[in-house]
């Protein structure tokens, strides 16, 4: 059974409800972050409090709760869950609202979920995405809009789709809720602008370092007619290759090696976390 | 007190509760509408119907239930809280999802709520906006998407202002929660496109057929130099003047005697609702 927090309770997770005057509710105005633990320890802790801390500046949403307070709360989640790996999801709201528009006092959810795993056919095969032309607002921030993708649906599953690639006037920014790569050569390019900015994004341009260019800038649909691998990158995807984007073929569209080495980098920092 | 109902159960609104796997509260997904009773019968009935039927078509939502059923539920609603005139909200979201991200059922919302009236001293003065770079993503869609809105908070407050006005590249498209007219001699001018097709905006143009030129056109900034008067329709703001619009003012500064003439139309016919 999984558990969560919310507002100083902690109770399984299908006990929590919040009240029907949330701002997330009636007006959509909510943030969020995500990440795994592995051995019972929250991966990259640091860089995703720094997010989520971000976001909530940005919206303008105090944090009710500190860094090590928070940490507190999702061990101890962790430890009542029985379990050693879990997706731990944080939500803030605007909070209930007497006039069903002003800010009051936000409202913080700590959510304990099982992982859906990405499965080994998907890395094995390779996915393939839809182009949309579209830029998230704000991209820079893990708001709670993903009304896109899900009006998508229907679109991506007649495809034999797994996501889709945002493009706007041609430049490309993004999945629905990943970050892009191409790989040309020895360069491992990735869009600087209109994303955001993903943990597993961050660590693969760290882990590549020693063996890759790294490069971030405007990405363009062009870029995709002679790279050689793309993948995607998130913190449940991890490396998961890209053979076809619409009806173009990437490469020769089978999983390419650059692809599978960072993924093995990326599986290695997590076997030893 | 007041009173909500949801997905078949009736209970005072402040004791209804959501689950925390829903999909507005995950990922913004979610819509609403939004209407007031007089003399305890649901103003404009049939057109809030048919907008909230087309905002959940649009958004791949089936309805839970159907008219005559949600009308019942409404009327009940209004006889439990003991009031005549009451705000009513339906939201529907896109319910509680095992994976975070693929709608399964809808979940139905209908929230009776005091109503938030405009007061006579804005009626008077008229109110003042401020301009903003935006135009809603598919703005004919009641979503529950008010993020931006909540993000200008300070900023409207800062500037004495009451709400925002939407253009974008010089095109102007609506206020935050209401739409947008000018007064030019015998025109009655608003705005085609970019817009919520308000049921206000509608009766509005109703009204003011008899006396006026009701012209539907793209509106830019340009078109507020020689506008007489302007105003915004609403269902709570009726018909509400607007006499500044940033650092412009509109004609002299003062509520014209097109939009008072228009208001007592539309409080001529709410009275004998």
């Amino acid at each position: 059974m999984h558990y969560g927090y919310f507002n100083g309770t902690i109770a399984p997770t299908d006990q929590l409800a919040v009240g029907v005057t949330d701002l997330s509710l009636l007006r959509g105005y909510g943030l969020f972050d995500y990440f795994l633990t592995y051995n019972g320890r929250p991966f990259q802790w640091d860089w995703y409090w720094e997010r989520f801390q971000n976001s909530a500046m940005r919206m303008h949403l105090p944090l009710p709760l500190g860094k090590a307070e928070t940490y507190a709360v999702v061990m101890k989640l962790i430890e009542q869950g029985g379990g050693s790996d879990v997706g731990v999801r944080f939500i803030l709201t605007g909070g209930y609202s007497a006039d069903s528009i002003s800010i009051e006092k936000p409202n913080l959810l700590i959510l304990t979920e099982p992982i859906h795993a990405t499965s080994a056919s998907q890395y094995e095969q390779g996915i393939k995405v839809i182009l949309d032309e579209y830029v998230r607002e704000m991209a820079e921030v893990k708001s709670t809009d993903y009304k896109r993708v899900i009006l998508l649906a229907q679109a991506i599953r007649a495809a034999g789709a797994s996501d889709v690639l945002y493009q706007k006037g041609g430049e490309i920014s993004e999945l629905s809720r990943s970050n892009f790569f191409l790989v040309k050569g020895s360069q491992l390019i990735t869009p600087s602008r209109n994303i955001l900015h993903g943990i597993t994004r961050r660590l693969v341009m760290q882990l590549a370092q020693s063996d890759f260019e790294v490069i971030e800038r405007p990405v363009l649909l062009s870029d995709l007619y002679d790279a050689e691998e793309a993948f995607t990158t998130s913190s449940t995807k991890k490396v998961l290759p890209i053979t076809q984007v619409g009806d173009l073929t990437i490469g020769d569209g089978k999983v390419g090696p650059k692809a599978k080495f960072l993924l093995e980098q990326v599986d290695e920092l997590i076997s030893n976390w």
